[in-house]
């Protein structure tokens, strides 16, 4: 089973006092570039693969979702999902993605900022596919390659004081141990490279690839944002079952 | 026009000096990935965009490839390529890649290390995708994107001592201007998702990206290749027009 960092008591208080956490999708400055990815979800099925507090599938159920599945390891985060709505067509389900297999008949398929805990990311992406219709879609954030790469993480300058990113290790794969809102949370790197051939071997074609940095605008609005423009701290990804 | 660097003294007699001019493909540790990409070329009608002193003209010539034409801006590589070869069904041009416009009936379109030097990428791309027929490919290879992002490029060192490639600027697309060869070389950096939207904007379907970078074999045989596996020096793209 994949580490299990949500239930831990530490990372989750420490989580649960993000901006994504307490103000939802408008919490997270990656959420317009990555909600222009969505198809129209009236009447789709959707499923969210780590679905935390639940913010996406309340804002898939407004959006005339016929259905919509969230899934999560977090036993907290769960509860705390489902405290947060009465909406039949909401359901939640507790399940380690590295061994889910979604009910066939779906329309899309979200995750944000999931998958790179995964060490057999191949294998779930080949039970969405299977469980997609044709034409549904695949739509996820990850960590970028570029975040998750360096052994030891942290930011530099350079010669003219500006900020730089560090990377180092990129073409060697596998976990990476980091203390992110607690000690020792285990990422798994992969390459760009590699996503984009985990979902062309599970049967995706890949529609739009992001990566995602704030705009100069928001930066405007927050400063110290400015490091996020030296190196994308997200990948956004959309593929379609064809 | 785009900076015809290769006709600069200094760095003309440095480039042809490097293995890659000296030993032609076998000298260019990324040619075996980036030859895996290519179709099957007997019969076929082929385009070099940047063919230097045409190695890879050549080698589509001895596959059996009906007709290859090799463009480049530098007089003298194309000089030298032009002196290597009596095959008929090899033809060169000298032209400026920023407005090159290549004939109809193309089956391949090639282009090693030369995308980063152009300006207008788009148009280029839309230029070669229009001349392709319908079921045609481009292969290319270009600067990674994490090469060509800092504007102070160099190696660093992490807290163990093991080598580090500091990224800086990566989501500010433009020229960056570097000592390679010569000084003041002018390339123009571009993100990964940039180079996708440019190739899916022209009307090309992505078939294939590979982050290359030396395999652990190529390591071993040649030690100091140690750091380019801390971030991968060359993307290598393959599309076909539908």
């Amino acid at each position: 089973m994949t580490q299990n960092i949500y239930d831990d008591e530490t990372f989750f208080e420490n989580y649960s006092q993000l901006p994504r956490s307490v103000h939802g999708l408008d919490g997270a400055p990656e959420w317009p570039a990555l909600r222009a990815m969505l198809p129209p979800l009236q009447d789709r099925r959707v499923l969210d693969l780590g679905c935390g507090y639940g913010w996406f599938c309340r804002w898939a159920a407004e959006q005339g979702a016929a259905g919509v599945l969230g899934v999560d390891v977090s036993e907290q985060m769960l509860a705390r999902a489902q405290a947060m709505t009465r909406d039949p067509a909401i359901r939640y389900e507790r399940a380690d993605l590295e061994r889910f297999a979604p009910s066939s008949g779906l329309d899309l398929a979200y995750s944000s900022l999931a998958f790179h805990y995964l060490t057999d990311l191949g294998g779930l992406l080949g039970r969405v596919h299977d469980a997609l219709a044709p034409g549904g879609a695949l739509v996820c954030s990850v960590e970028h390659p570029m975040m998750t790469a360096p052994r030891h993480q942290g930011w530099s300058e350079d010669a003219s004081g500006l900020p730089t990113w560090p990377v180092g290790g990129y073409l060697d794969e596998g976990p990476r141990s980091t203390d992110w809102l607690a000690k020792g949370v285990i990422k798994q790197h992969r390459t760009i490279e590699t996503y984009l051939a985990l979902l062309s071997q599970a049967g995706f074609t890949l529609a739009c690839l992001k990566e995602w940095g704030p705009s100069p605008e928001q930066v405007a609005a927050n400063p110290d944002w400015v490091r996020e423009r030296q190196r994308p701290p997200f990948l956004l990804l959309a593929a379609r079952r064809p």
